[in-house]
C-alpha cells in the first residue's frame, strides 16, 4: 500500500497523513507468512478454555435466526449487564468489543490536537484511535512495571488533558492497582478530564483490584469484555458503563446496529453462567502458575499477574528477550511481548491448555539456548 | 435521557449538540412497547428466507471456536469477496454491515461544515453518520420515486460538495438507474466530490441496473452485504470495493477487529453457494409479485421494485398512508413506510414467507377499511 493518494477526491487532511499501514498482526497473519500453524496459541490473552457448554448450545440454536436484524437497542443484553452489575441499562452500552467502544470515547472526548494521556506500552489500539481522530497523545512510562498513577496524574494535570487511559489490571504487564487506589485516582484528575477504566481483565484478578461495580463518577467510563475470561474473544462484544447522562454520549454516535445478533445471543447466556466463569478463572489461574513455574524453571522472572497472562522478565535486555520471542515463534510457539522501553525485557505468555503449556516448556529451553548465544 | 450534561467533563461541542435521542426503533422495540410480538415480520427488508443451509451448519461447527480473535485482516473473507467480484482482496474492505462502512466514508471524506449530498428520505443511517461528524447534509427531492441523479449532480456542483450518497437499487422506493446511468453520472461529478453508491440490493435486481462489478473510477465506493439476498442480516457483515488507494483510506481508520469471526465464517459459506442465493433471489422476486398482487387487489399502485420490498402507493396523502401503515401494526403486521414529502403516500412491504403474505392479505383491506373512515 502508499501512503499517497494518486488521484481522485482526497480524504480530510488528518486522515491523509495517517500512516497506511496499521500494527494489527493476528496469529492468522503470521501464520499465512509462515506458511505453517502454530501449535501453541498462547500469545493474544485469549481464553481456551472456551465459552461454557451452553453460550455454544445457544449459538448453535440461534443459527437460523441470523436473517433478522439485531436489537439495535442491545435491550436484553444491557439489561442482563445492569442486573448483573446491580445497575439499570441505561447505565450500560454494548460495542463491538471494548476497541469499539474506546474509539468513540475518544471521538466523543477529544478534538484534533486535544490531549489524550495513557502509559509508554499500554494498549495500542487505543492510540490508534487517538490518532485517529487527531488527538495528541502523552505517553507516561511505567514505573516497577505498573501504570504510574501519579505519572499519569500529573500529565493530565500538566497537559489538561481531554482523557486519560488506564488499564487494570493492566496489560501487556499483568499488574494491579487496588480499589482503592483507582477511586482516589479518580477524585484527583482535573475536572475536564474523563478517565477510560479498561477493566477487560476485571474478571481474573483478586477481587480488592476493582471497584465495586456500582462505583461510579462523573469522569468515569469504565470497559468490560466478553472477550477474556468468558472465551468469546472472535464474537466482538464488549460493553462501557458509567453515570446515564455520560453513558448517553455513546448512544449518539454509535453504530445502533453494530454489534451482531450472534454476539448479542451468546453475552446473555455467558453472563447467565456465573459458575462457569467461576471455573473458568480456576483454570486461568491455575494456568498462569504452570507458566510462571516454567519460567523460573529457566531462570526467567515472572511478575505477578491479575489477568489470563503471565509476563515474564528475561532478565536482560529488549534485544535478548526479543530473540527469546523470535525462538519460540520459530518453533511454532505463538506468544508475545512488551516494545517499550524497560518494559521490553519480557515475553507475555497467555493461559494455554496443558498440551500448550508443555509444548511452552518443551520450547523455552531452547529458544533460551539460542537467544543466549 | 436528557440533552444536558449536568456534570463531569465535557463531550466536545459537536457531541454535546447532538440530539440525545436517534431514530433507530427496530421491531424489537415495537414490540416490547406493544407487549406482544408481531405475527408477520415484513418491514426491515430482512430476507425470511434465510442463508444457505451450508452458512447455518458452517455458523453451528464454529460455534466452538469463538473463543479465538477473529482475523484482522479479515483475510480469507476479503480474498473470498475479491475472487467472487474478479478483483484482489486489497480492492474490498469488510465492515460491520453496510452501516459501519457508511460511517467510515463520512469520517474519511468529510470534516465539520462539509457539505454532503444526498436524496430527501434516503438511508438515514447515512444522514446520521454526517451528523455525527458535523457535516453539512443537503438533500435532494426524488423525482418520479427515483433519486434525481440530475438533482444529485446540480447540488453536488452547486454546494462543493465532498461526498454524495446513492443507493440503486434504491431503498425505501425500490426504484432503479440502468448502468449506464450510474457511469455517466459518476463521471460527471465534480472533481473532489466521492461517490457513495450503496448497492444494499444489488442481489435482487435486473442484471443491467448494476454496473459490471470490476467498474472501477478513483471517485466511487461501492458498498454491498450480505443482510440482504444472503439472509444474514443478524450477522452485520457488509463490504466495500474500489480502488485499492481508496480501499487503503479505510485501514487507516478502521476498527480492525469490529467484524466478528461468526460473520467471518457465515461470510464466506454465504458467497460460496451462488446457486443458494440464485435461489432466493428468485423466492424475493416471487414474493414481491405476491406482495403487489395483493396491493393491487387494494386498489394500491405497487411501485417496480429492483429490491427485496415492494413500495406502494396508498392513493392519497401521507396521513392516510401513515393510518394504513398503523393500522397493519395495530393488525401485529409490521411494515413501514417512508416518510419524506412525496414518497410519504406509500407503504413499504418486505419479501415475507407465504404465511405472512397471507397475513396481510388478510389484514390489508381492514387496514385500508379503518383508515378511510
Amino acid at each position: 500500500m502508499s501512503n499517497i493518494i494518486s488521484r481522485g477526491p482526497a480524504p480530510t487532511p488528518l486522515v491523509a497523513a495517517l500512516p497506511a499501514t496499521v500494527p494489527f498482526v493476528g496469529p492468522e497473519n503470521q501464520e499465512r507468512a509462515r506458511g505453517k500453524l502454530f501449535r501453541a496459541r498462547i500469545g493474544a490473552n485469549e481464553s481456551c478454555f472456551g465459552p461454557a457448554p451452553g453460550v455454544i448450545a445457544a449459538m448453535r440454536d440461534a443459527a437460523p435466526e441470523m436473517w433478522k436484524y439485531c436489537d439495535p437497542d442491545n435491550f436484553d443484553l444491557k439489561t442482563a449487564i445492569g442486573q448483573h452489575l446491580g445497575m439499570d441499562a441505561d447505565n450500560v452500552v454494548i460495542g463491538e468489543g471494548i476497541d469499539g467502544l474506546l474509539n468513540l470515547i475518544v471521538r466523543i472526548y477529544t478534538m484534533q490536537g486535544d490531549v489524550v494521556v495513557t502509559s509508554l506500552g499500554a494498549y495500542p489500539t487505543f492510540n490508534f484511535h487517538v490518532a485517529g481522530f487527531g488527538a495528541r497523545l502523552v505517553s507516561v512510562p511505567y514505573h516497577d512495571d505498573r501504570e504510574s498513577l501519579d505519572g499519569l496524574l500529573d500529565a493530565a494535570r500538566r497537559e489538561n488533558a481531554k482523557l486519560v487511559y488506564l488499564s487494570n489490571p493492566d496489560n501487556p504487564m499483568g499488574t494491579w492497582w487496588e480499589a482503592a487506589e483507582i477511586e482516589r485516582f479518580a477524585a484527583a484528575l482535573p475536572e475536564q478530564t474523563m478517565l477510560a477504566l479498561d477493566e477487560a481483565y476485571g474478571e481474573t484478578g483478586p477481587a480488592n483490584a476493582l471497584p465495586i461495580s456500582t462505583w461510579m463518577r462523573p469522569n468515569v467510563v469504565r470497559f468490560r469484555t466478553f472477550s477474556k475470561a468468558y472465551g468469546l474473544a472472535g464474537l466482538r462484544c464488549g460493553y462501557a458503563f458509567g453515570p446515564a447522562d455520560v453513558i448517553a454520549q455513546f448512544e449518539k454516535v454509535r453504530n445502533h446496529y453494530g454489534v451482531n445478533k450472534m454476539a448479542q445471543v451468546a453475552g446473555q447466556a455467558a453472563i447467565a453462567d456465573q459458575t462457569y466463569l467461576a471455573g473458568a478463572v480456576g483454570k486461568i489461574a491455575a494456568a498462569r502458575e504452570k507458566i510462571a513455574a516454567i519460567g523460573r524453571d529457566n531462570g526467567l522472572k515472572p511478575i505477578p499477574s491479575a489477568t489470563n497472562f503471565v509476563t515474564m522478565d528475561c532478565g536482560a535486555d529488549g534485544a535478548f528477550a526479543l530473540k527469546v520471542l523470535q525462538g519460540l515463534l520459530a518453533r511454532d510457539v505463538f506468544v508475545r511481548k512488551p516494545m517499550a522501553p524497560g518494559l521490553d525485557r519480557c515475553i507475555r505468555v497467555s493461559a494455554g491448555l496443558p498440551y500448550e503449556l508443555d509444548i511452552f516448556a518443551d520450547e523455552l529451553p531452547r529458544a533460551l539456548a539460542v537467544a543466549r548465544t
